[in-house]
């Protein structure tokens, strides 16, 4: 039997999925689970994006341009100009889902042994795309005690030699929710210039910022054109993950002309899913609006719940819809586990993200988990019930005394 | 400003797309072009495939399991199973198109240097996949005296050394159109039995198989179940080349597990292409029969009419719905953007794809076209009629005497 590649042995297993045949058997055992655990929001697909799939007159369903519809791309745009950032149609390649558009940005940026600086913890499909690409992560850790603001540039500095050759961050933040200001921007801008880096941002929650707090993208950063990619996906904008749509987007036409190659080569993204896209920006503002009324609600729910229960901290997000939590636990990935295998209140239990799964470092995030607040009122209302039980009676529990210890050890 | 990757560099541009500016100046003009350049079919898709996305009642469009959906998976055995190809769901991951699945099997198999042969001319595209992963392509010619039958054993035998770990193929082939018979798959079987290569078999124009002749599948080639993964796609099969839907296919366990993780990374494939692509499973055989009728009559138009003009030949090909033929010119590549920017008949012309695209030994196919023959019968005849008007005016022609030396040089 011919051997896999030592990608495929190294590719890391989603820390999210691995927890799932648990879940499954609880399942069958009749207990109700609460999904905290993925970004797969309840809320409605706009009926228009709906719509425009449903009656589209398509008799043959050919292959789009690979660099996507010319007429989504053009009035993707403008979508683009009402958040200021300002770039016409051929700045876009429209891609698979943003998975695509980190996939395709990974191998025309770098070459296999490069290094790319992520503040962590990040979304753990960072390590997958990166391992594909035989690209190797150098993390800046942040911390739940800053509320994961951006870690001091000089972290950055310290990683940074010949083989580094970008830095990527996530904005707002999956996992953390962090919203980085524009200060923070500029610092990361002025380290780009001065040791020539790309910088790629993951700006896919954008629309989800909370408190009147400002969103600045990479492209407002001036001087930096040629170094900045940013990162898209409609899929957390309109909750529409299975249409797979998203975009890679820069101002350097070297890099966009390379990337095309390699959007040429798997010919096009989903025909369905451009055309819902499209038809997609004419959501008007009050859908948007009302989405993030919910998820204000849910946030403070969910996260003043969370600072009420014995030796929880959890630091108040101000974007996209997760926010990280600190367990008086031994360890998370036991913790998850235990929930799903051992522990129920009146047949009900909770999924969970260990945080471990989003930290590069060995041994960081231990006892922290990721909270996606992606269910109703309601239901999150029962889930911090159960966690609140789970946590009085789970055996790896930590007391103050030990918790405390153990935070001032890190 | 940072530099792109050595790979990003060395991808190669389509090919077929290269030409595209000269089209699009020449329609500019006013001239009409007939588009044999393209694997696009003009058959329309399946109703009940459109029928079943635009009556999807979806409230929230979700991310898909990453395998694709279990049902669609379930009815896809059973449609494999009446090739007498004995799979189950868990044998299947679903891609995003055909393009995925040769990305994520090159992934899994291969490690960076490694070596695949390939019989050439083949599929443009494998290129820019194998050059994604950093896998050298070892061509093994096949010629066009034979039809494009499968080269002599012992031609693949000189190309293995230490770093071979896989053959691929595609059958039926495109660009070639040939079909591999029993006995040749048999041999390959051989080969990658006695080496424990990997066989990797493009069979996406499964049902485009003519003259009553047998498709045998790698699948069929017992006692090397480890050694074969299938590459599909709906595209050809159902005219669907939009909804991006494939499938990687083996019965190696180890492997598939492994391939799942790269397809966890990139979460789920298109949605609304999988409803399509389950519902087009009940696609009568009828469907298939007036659409192999329909590609038979213009698979024998053009082969005819192209071996009545002076100084061409062309194999009459057993699959898919392309054919290379020998051209009296100095340069496929020359004379294909020569008949958008200089050459009309009555305003009209045509686009052909220049063969040397799909050879990766260097001069080859200097004077082959591929035609893909996707247009009805009267555009198809308008065609040749464009094409030998052509051939007789243009200054690279040449004659008879000089072409036979030339062919025997080779």
């Amino acid at each position: 039997m011919p051997k896999i590649s030592r990608k495929a042995d190294q590719m890391p297993a989603s820390p999210i999925r691995k927890l799932v045949p648990y879940a499954e058997t609880a399942k069958k055992a009749g207990v109700k689970i609460y999904h905290l655990n993925i970004g797969q929001p309840d809320i409605e697909t706009p009926t228009l994006l709906m719509d425009a799939i449903r009656n589209s007159d398509i008799k043959v369903l050919e292959y789009s341009h690979s660099a996507g519809i010319e007429s989504y791309r053009k009035k993707l745009a403008t979508y683009y100009q009402g958040f200021r950032i300002n770039i016409d149609a051929s700045d876009i390649i429209i891609t698979t889902g943003g998975s695509e558009a980190i996939s395709i940005s990974m191998m025309t940026c770098f070459n296999p042994g490069d290094e790319i600086i992520i503040p962590e913890p990040f979304y753990a499909n960072y390590n997958g795309f990166c391992c594909a690409a035989d690209v190797t992560i150098k993390p800046v850790r942040s911390y739940i005690e800053s509320g994961f603001a951006l870690p001091p540039i000089a972290e950055f500095e310290k990683l940074i030699g010949p083989k580094t050759k970008g830095i990527m961050i996530c904005n707002p933040g999956n996992p953390t929710g962090y919203l980085y200001s524009r200060e923070e921007l500029e610092l990361l801008k002025e380290l780009v210039k001065k040791h020539d880096l790309y910088l790629l941002s993951d700006e896919v929650y954008r629309e989800f910022c909370y408190d009147g707090k400002e969103y600045v993208s990479v492209m407002h950063l001036e001087g930096i054109d040629n170094n900045v990619i940013l990162l898209d996906s409609i899929s957390k904008r309109y909750s529409a993950c299975g249409a797979r749509i998203g975009a890679m987007i820069s101002k350097n036409k070297e890099l966009m002309r390379a990337a095309l190659k390699f959007a040429q080569a798997r010919l096009s993204p989903p025909t369905f899913g451009q055309i819902g896209g499209e038809a997609a920006l004419n959501t008007p503002a009050s859908y948007f609006e009302k989405v993030k009324k919910e998820y204000v609600l849910r946030r403070d729910f969910v996260v003043d719940s969370l600072n009420k229960m014995d030796g929880v901290f959890c630091p108040k997000p101000s974007g996209a819809f997760y926010c990280i939590a600190r367990l008086p636990i031994d360890n998370a990935d036991t913790f998850c586990q235990w929930l799903l295998e051992k522990f129920s209140l009146n047949n009900k239990t909770l999924m969970l993200a260990p945080a471990t799964g989003f930290y590069s470092s060995p041994g960081a995030g231990l006892n922290e988990v990721r909270i996606a607040y992606v269910l109703n009122l309601e239901d999150l209302s029962q889930a911090m019930i159960c966690l609140k039980e789970a946590l009085s009676v789970y055996p790896g529990k930590i007391v103050n005394a030990e918790l405390e210890t153990n935070n001032r050890r890190k």
